[in-house]
């Protein structure tokens, strides 16, 4: 609770209080009104605070009405369900509860400079540049310009308009998705400035993209989504009777056990996803509901179906708000109240019954049979390409506003805002406040649960959807030992000469990059799921932090099978020392290894959003820690300039802890006796004449030099490669730091990556 | 005009004769109709070279009437589009010229065993899968049952239905693009079995994609269309005209000297690319086109007037045939015949007016105001979720078929095929054969051009479009630069000590994997490539052999700069040897590779067609490459059963010849005197002992070694690492042999890729 209040005063310093929204009432909300400057906030969030206080209050006798049966407020949606279309009636004579209106919104954008630059491709003959408004060519572009509206409770509100109209951009900036700096206006929620922090929590967001699990089944995908977004205190059976209650509400009830699927799984139609993922989004049952063209890519029927089920939440006394591009006949029948846009500008503004006469008055009659809206839209296009642009339509709908201020008094909400939230959530809106007889509050924290709940329910939906894609490990696992299998044949049982040396060399450089580019092919599917992961933060379904930590903990299983299959097709084939301490120490490297590489695949994933793009970058980093491992140069020998890349190279703590792990011992021999001229050109005489050789460096040396003699220890051979700084073990603890160090700088990207909203 | 008569005796096996075309005219058209057995094809043959010779033999007067001046064929087309819609009576009461009729056309696929596969993943508990008829589970699926139709000439053809309901099938039936032994019932043009070739020759298909290149204008890229496609007999003047013709025809004069653009390059609408896009293809007039849902993807207006522009094109005597997906009413209002598909069988036939009668006579009439196709659309849909699927709706159309055969009479075609090609080219069409007094059968040769002409205008297009993205180049020139940068300061001035041969043995391996790796990066422009390609190639524009050397033209020279600039930021930096012989070398072989390199690359884009997938195949084959090439392990100590791959290592040659030339000199001298300790234990002893046990050696050996003598000259580092087969010439013809070998198999992959016909 408290914590909730210091929020509101912390964030609010905009909010407006009651008195000016009694204003905006009075003035009307469809005329020109121009905001008032802030005033002092603390009335509000005390009263805000205390308001919740009283619901729960209010409450606590009702709340425990047993789990298994739905609220009183699903019952409703059911009845509906089977009602069918409705029309606007079903709030009966009793005025909207929730009034959102915006006036005068305007928004311009600073063309980059990057723009004229392509401008120029458009070649200076053409005549369609010629033609076009100066205003194309200045700096900023205005994508909206003094748009004002008002969406009702139980209604469908939907913004119209040409691809690049603006439609995309006034749901944005009405669902606070541009910095309120950069917007000017006022939006208010009955009355009331509205603040971004509380319509976070009363609002949710769909996006066009359907972002979703493949292999979760429709049901699946709705509880986990109940699991993050309602709260702990809610009992999982309550969790369940909502999603099964949402599933009918949606019309999703027969496939509820299909998977969502993707383009090798077959799973759902195109149209239940989508509304899957308005599903997702309106777990909690919120009071205004945004969507940007929740239709498109749909067909026709496909495309029904999701507005009805928008006319049936928008009914069930939520404000639905959605831009559309051409909609059918049906389904204009479903909406309420349009706004038409012609490049940031209001051409209609109205019921959808009022089309007809709209353009009759303006000398454009539609003709029958022929849908209102496509018309329109032919229309505005058609005016679009005229010198003059809309204006002529613009002004003719500017004239009727304000002609009839007559349509405007039926919207005024009879309650305040605090009265209409907590009407609402008596009634069973955002659903974690009503059936628990504890504090409201807890409806309106920023996360639903705690910090190991969420890592709980993230672990468990990564691995259920994980392990019903095996064949991506086995593509992982077939990668790993086929390079396991080709280095294992090329540097069979190797010998301990100096040829056999150099070939060590050379074997543990390539082994260890091969971890490396083996987690480089799970780019896309990292970036698959940032994009998921992008979705829910938006709307804090969950902490950052523990969806990073669940996403390396459910990677780390098939990494451990991953580095003892590599361990076993390669170390013994080869013929490495150090026995079965030596081979386990060999699997840890390359699970260290794996978890470096993931982790940094992971980092690069939050950095670069272009599959392509990340992988060529990941592949050319990789060759440069490989080059600056110290196999190519050694350490000694690299250039001060360099010689930070040198330690930066993710490769080189695992070659030198192979290198170790194999040549670490005094006692172990690789060059002896006359083996010492095999790289000279002595190397080509018989050994007779080189055993004389030996014997007289030994006379001259003083030191007894026969055949068997060791010239060169695997501890020279460290030496010489300038391996000398780091023990094996030290190699291993700063492999799994990076690992660490990549995870958390993956962290730090999605912070600061995840800020989407326009400025 | 022999060459084509040849060409119809050998592939016209199949086609029918005039008797039996009168037989199908006499049968009706859309009734049951059997076709007969092949008969001899040797009359029609000569009666179609015969027709041809007659044709041009009576333009020969007419056909010199100036260059400057459109054909009147043109002009016509001109004055309609000022006109505007028409309707359907252009043709006057005179009766179609061409009629495409199909009776009983059957096709099935048998369902891979994949399908069955993935249908597990369908959970058992679905329901829906329960109620699904059983015939979803067998293993062949019909794609088309039994469909009949016939499309005139000055009327679109509409195919409608949901996504899955046959809609493309049949346009691919139709345009010959399924291999005829699979598909059942036959396909006739005015009464006569369409031969294949001949189809090619006389028709167009527009799929769904705009592959176009980006960075030519929309006049440019019909320009470039009319190169490939009209005969080199016409003069460039005319071909001219005809693209400037189609412009006003496509409606496209506004947008003419934009270019296409692309994701980053601003360029035209989505609805002139789709109109360009079609220009393309109909650049030669044909008699017939195909659409596979030319308006998917485009808002109402620009699809209004991509069918518009279709409209213009049928009342420009042709047939078109398309598939759509929920046409807007003003478009319903374009088309003269529909056909509505449900799972592959025919629910409804006929005009757009008549679906008001037949909806309603099926008991379902439809609403007032509602868009006829729409709701069709949407009853198909609802009956196909019931047990009993459309079943009703297939069979009480085609109880009505059957009751009112008077439908067909007016639509047989008073001319026989081969005079109705005559009159059509006569009266302009097919537009090469019109407007030159030579033999007309130049217009149904398989290609336009010879093969010369061909790699210019390949090459020529191929260079505009590259020219006008220098970033392309010079991301690839900065990523060479860095590479080379980094290398250059890395490997700074190496000595001559046995430290500093094994770094240039790294640096050869990485600078030489550099080009192989730098060519990886350009597979997604190859990929882009290669569909226009595809495209293009599948109506013969041009021969698959020109495309190949001109792909190698074009692309060659950036590689001689990429090549220069890798090797003078090394070069001088690493201090290699050779002076400015070995420079001139040093580029050559870097060309060599990168030569070879971008061959690879070209050669598995046109295997691997997925650019993520591709490019993971080739840096893993890359690097196998470079693991074999003789640097990890050295020839004669790769085992047996890879010797091959060492062999097959495109890296190996340039590597092998970089060697040759830094070290192929005796007289260079590497290791000197005590330097030849270096690497041993007694490395470490001060410079006087090791003296004195050279001395010593000196003495057993019978030579003397002082701290001067070369024990280890160029030669014998050659000889070291098995460098001993090939000159570095040889490695030089042999790198380039590679890149010359890859791109044969590049062309043999879409020799082989590019059958684009459905089995």
């Amino acid at each position: 609770m408290t914590r909730f209040v210091e929020k509101i005063s912390l964030f609010d310093r905009l909010s407006s209080p009651m008195a000016e929204a009694e204003d905006i009432a009075r003035d009307g909300l469809l005329v020109h009104h121009h905001p008032r400057a802030p005033a002092t906030t603390d009335a509000q969030a005390v009263t805000l605070g205390q308001l919740f206080k009283h619901v729960g209050d209010a409450h606590s006798g009702e709340g425990d009405d047993g789990d298994a049966a739905p609220p009183p407020h699903h019952a409703l949606e059911l009845d509906e369900f089977s009602a069918g279309a409705g029309g606007g009636d079903h709030l009966g004579s009793r005025p909207p509860t929730f009034v959102l209106a915006f006036t005068n919104l305007s928004y311009s954008v600073k063309r980059p400079r990057k723009m004229s630059l392509f401008r120029r491709n458009r070649l200076a003959t053409d005549p369609v540049a010629a033609l076009a408004p100066p205003e194309a060519f200045s700096r900023t572009k205005t994508l909206l310009n003094s748009i004002s509206g008002e969406a009702r409770e139980g209604e469908i509100f939907a913004v119209l308009g040409a691809s690049g109209s603006g439609k995309s951009t006034l749901i944005d900036a009405l669902a606070n998705r541009i910095v309120r700096d950069s917007l000017e206006g006022s939006i208010t929620l009955n009355g009331e400035k509205l603040d971004g922090r509380l319509l976070k929590v009363i609002s949710a967001y769909v996006m066009q993209d359907d972002l979703l699990y493949p292999m979760l089944t429709v049901e699946e995908t709705l509880m986990f989504s109940a699991e993050f977004r309602l709260p702990r205190s809610l009992s999982v059976s309550k969790k369940k009777s909502r999603v099964q209650a949402l599933i009918d509400q949606l019309g999703l009830r027969a496939a509820a056990k299909t998977i969502i699927g993707d383009e090798i799984h077959r799973g759902v139609s195109g149209g239940e996803r989508r509304r899957v993922s308005i599903g997702i989004d309106i777990i909690h049952d919120p009071i205004i509901l945004f969507l940007d063209e929740p239709t498109s890519g749909l067909d026709s029927t496909s495309a029904f179906m999701v507005v009805k089920v928008l006319q049936r939440i928008a009914h069930s006394g939520s404000i639905v708000i959605m831009s559309v591009h051409q909609p059918s006949y049906r389904i204009l029948c479903l909406l309420d109240r349009l706004l038409f846009l012609s490049r940031g500008q209001t051409v209609y503004s109205g019921p959808p019954e009022g089309l007809h006469r709209f353009f009759s008055d303006f000398g454009h009659p539609i003709p029958d049979n022929e849908n209102p809206t496509e018309f329109a839209l032919d229309l505005i296009r058609e005016l679009e390409g005229t010198p003059a642009g809309a204006r002529s339509l613009v002004e003719f709908n500017k004239s009727r506003q304000d002609d009839q201020p007559a349509l405007v008094p039926a919207t005024r909400s009879s309650l305040s805002l605090n009265d209409a939230i907590g009407a609402s959530i008596s009634r069973g809106k955002l659903v974690s406040g009503t059936t628990e007889g504890t504090t409201s509050a807890s409806s309106v924290q920023k996360y639903a649960n705690p910090f190991w709940i969420e890592m709980g329910v993230l672990t468990k939906r990564s691995f259920t959807n994980t392990k019903r894609m095996p064949e991506l490990f086995a593509i992982r696992l077939a990668a790993v030992l086929v390079t396991g299998f080709i280095l294992a044949t090329i540097f069979w049982r190797l010998d301990n000469s100096p040829k056999g040396v150099e070939e060590r060399l050379g074997f543990f450089a390539i082994a260890m990059s091969t971890m490396f580019y083996t987690c480089a092919d799970a780019l896309p599917i990292f970036l698959q799921e940032r994009n998921i992961f992008m979705r829910e933060t938006a709307y804090n379904a969950y902490r950052r932090s523990s969806y990073v930590l669940s996403h390396a903990i459910v990677g780390f299983p098939p990494l451990i099978l991953l580095s003892v299959a590599f361990a076993l097709t390669t170390y013994f084939a080869v013929g490495l020392a150090g026995g079965m301490q030596g081979f386990v120490f060999f699997v840890l490297i390359i699970l260290a290894s794996f978890w470096a590489g993931s982790g940094f695949v992971t980092f690069l994933s939050g950095v670069v959003t272009h599959v392509m793009l990340g992988y060529t970058v990941v592949v050319a980093i990789l060759a440069y820690f490989l080059l600056f491992s110290g196999f190519f140069i050694n350490r000694d020998r690299i250039h001060d300039y360099w010689i930070w890349f040198h330690y930066l190279s993710l490769v080189k703590y695992p070659y030198e802890a192979v290198m170790q792990n194999e040549f670490d011992d005094r006692h172990k021999c690789f060059v002896r006796g006359v083996q010492m001229f095999d790289n000279t050109p002595l190397g080509v005489l018989p050994d007779a004449i080189k055993l004389r050789v030996l014997k007289s460096m030994s006379n001259s040396l003083g030191v007894n030099i026969t055949s068997r003699t060791c010239i060169t220890t695997g501890t020279d051979i460290l030496k010489q490669q300038s391996i000398t700084q780091l023990s094996k073990w030290d190699c291993l603890w700063v492999t799994v730091a990076w690992g660490f160090l990549f995870r958390f700088l993956f962290y730090i990207s999605l912070l600061l990556g995840s800020r989407n909203k326009r400025r």
